[in-house]
This record gives structure tokens, sequence and C-alpha cells, in this order.
């Protein structure tokens, strides 16, 4: 069981993210690349992040768009520092789009 | 701009395929892997063809699950040949599950 963070944990989190925001219980982010290559070339990345995390995100690709929602399953889909981790890392593969 | 299949034609191809259906006016299947790497591994296969086809589907990961919609862009978000090519090119590659 993991801890879901405090509001004021996520806020002080989304103050060093760029373009996150809450949805619903999630974190979520829309990236938007140049093309399919570079958008699923972001996602082959950061799968192996998320894999070497043992923490997964809900994503949807259309094209060039990556719509990301980072909650924790076993936190009852509530934010954990798991989410934190894991957007920090797509963070430094997406380039802060 | 290319051309919607006819209703008629979109059933033909649904009875040669397993598990997709219409949903809207798109072909949508949801595959269920033993684990993120091989649903991941899944999308990344797919993900050649797509750009070896040059057409793309609209696709939501979660861990082990995939869930493909199909539909042209360029016909309105209908259904066209090129999407019963993609959804038969993951046939073969996600072994029919």
């Amino acid at each position: 069981m993991s801890t879901p963070l405090t509001a004021k944990e996520i806020q002080d989190a989304l103050g060093e993210l760029q373009g996150w925001a809450r949805d619903g219980d999630a974190l979520a982010k829309t990236y938007v690349f140049g093309s399919f290559r570079e958008a699923f070339g972001f996602m082959t990345r950061v799968a192996f992040e998320a894999e070497a995390l043992n923490h997964h995100p809900e994503w949807t690709n259309v094209y060039n768009r990556v719509v990301v929602r980072l909650s924790t399953h076993d936190a009852g889909g509530k934010v954990t520092a798991k989410d934190v981790a894991l957007a920090k890392r797509m963070e430094r593969i997406g380039g802060v789009k």
C-alpha cells in the first residue's frame, strides 16, 4: 500500500513540473510532438523508465500526441511519490514540452 | 481523401478478425497481455507497421492492456480499407488475443 500525497505535497510537485495538472485524482499532461515517430520514441524511452520504477502510466497516443495520466493503483488511484518520480523522468525525456 | 467502407464491407472485415467490434464509427479491440512488457512490445511492433502503412491507431495503454480504436482521419473518422489493413497486421502481431 502506497501513501497518497497531501494536497500541499501535490501542489509543490506541480510547481516543479511544467504543463502538468490535476485530472480528477491523477496527474495529467498532454505531450505534442512533431510526428508519430517522435511521440512513440518518447513512449518507448518512458516505457523503460516505467519498468525500472515498476510504476506504469495510463497513456493514450494519437499520431503526434501522447496524453498521460498518472495515479497509483495501490493507493486507491490517488497520487503518490511514485507518480511524481515518473512525471519527472517523463519531463527529462520529453524535453519539457 | 479516403473512401469509407460500406456497412456490408465492414461486417465482412469483422468476420475475418477476432475480437474486433464497431465503436461508434471506428473499429475497436482490447488486447490483454501477461505484462506491461508484453503489451508495450506489441505496441512497438505495431508502431513500425503503422509507420509503414502511414496509418496510425488511437490507442490507450494501462499496464498489460491496450485498447485500440481505428478510423481514418481523412475519411471523416469513418472506417476505410486502411483500418482493416492495420487491424490485420495487429492480429498477426498480437497472436489473435
